[in-house]
């Protein structure tokens, strides 16, 4: 068990003070490795509190050095599917954006990343399945101006995220904690002990 | 050799006319092939015409799939070391921006990514050197709010190219060729072959 120096403890109270809930990915049969460790690194920089998948590496839960150790601050709910997946966050008031390159995809930067936001990212070779464009309530696309279609998944997610880290901030969003009380002290019971 | 069709041509007149002379990335010691390939694909994303970098991959000149192809249209120079890589840049007329976690390192969307640039990123255990951060002339770094002190370091160049890519997209400066007549004459024809 690590040590309960005043020092951690404000440094998880800090982190815990910035964590956005609201705020999450959704990541789609993302197989390879070192690109699910990629994204995780991303959002926790971004304040993402947890993640959410569906098969991710092919269904081997196993992750790599990319990381930096963030997968113990991030946490990944995986769920059986794509369509239960979407249901449940949708459920939870979240806007679904489809990082897609549709035809009617929108500039990634049109969107509103101050409401509750899943960003869905598509598989490395497939890209996002069309049951999940279809579910999805807005398709976004990195403007592209070279010779290659597509960036790579963990390149996406975080040029989207961090766009969505430079909405909230200048909304004021990671001045003070979004997490309720409740969870804010549960939490940090839990990460005192990781 | 590939063939001169009338789309072929378009498409690669389209995408030589976006292309930014004057925009670049300096990898010092980056040495997984993953994250080369992930950086040149967002290289060519954004248009950026030539790379630099300093032993990449070890040494071993190896690229994967993550780059999409993208080594085929993004040119990588190599030097023999990082003061004369810089050297090179500063004659051009180059700033040298370092992504850098340093104490007076600024916002990253603080610089300003129209005059030419060239983004300088670091190894992914050791960042980058004393010599190179001494060497640039202003340290870049992209907000962190978890736990994890950096990001993957293909992450962190597309998150710095994709603001460059918007400053320059607001400033014009992919609706008209950047290369002289001269130059993109040559590289028509060059890119035809590949
Ligand atoms: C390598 S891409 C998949 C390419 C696949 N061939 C396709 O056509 O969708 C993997 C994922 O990264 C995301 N992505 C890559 N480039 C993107 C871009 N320019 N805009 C939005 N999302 C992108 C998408 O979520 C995509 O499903
Ligand atoms: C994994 S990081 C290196 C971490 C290394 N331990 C250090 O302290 O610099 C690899 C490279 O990615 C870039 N990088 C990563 N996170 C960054 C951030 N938040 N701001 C600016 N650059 C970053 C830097 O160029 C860095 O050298």
């Amino acid at each position: 068990m690590p040590e309960r120096t005043p020092e951690r403890i404000a440094r998880i109270r800090e982190v815990l003070s910035r964590r956005q809930p609201d705020l999450t990915v959704l990541l789609e049969n993302v197989h390879k490795p070192h690109n699910l460790s990629a994204i995780l690194r991303t959002c926790d920089a971004v304040g993402v509190l947890r993640a959410h998948a569906v098969n991710p590496t092919g269904g081997v839960p196993t992750f790599n050095e990319t990381s930096g150790g963030s997968h113990k601050w991030v946490d990944l709910e995986v769920h059986p599917d794509i369509r239960s997946a979407i249901a449940h966050l949708k459920g939870q008031g979240f806007q679904v954006l489809a990082a897609h390159l549709s035809e009617g995809a929108v500039d990634y930067r049109e969107a509103d990343y101050t409401r509750p936001t899943a960003v869905l990212l598509g598989a490395e070779k497939w890209g996002v399945s069309e049951e999940a464009a279809a579910l999805s309530d807005l398709h976004i696309k990195i403007p592209m101006m070279g010779m290659v279609q597509s960036l790579n998944v963990s390149v996406a997610a975080a040029v989207i995220l961090f766009e969505a880290q430079r909405q909230r901030l200048r909304a004021g969003m990671y001045e003070r904690p979004r997490l309720d009380p409740e969870a804010y002290q549960r939490l940090l019971e839990d990460w005192l002990k990781r």
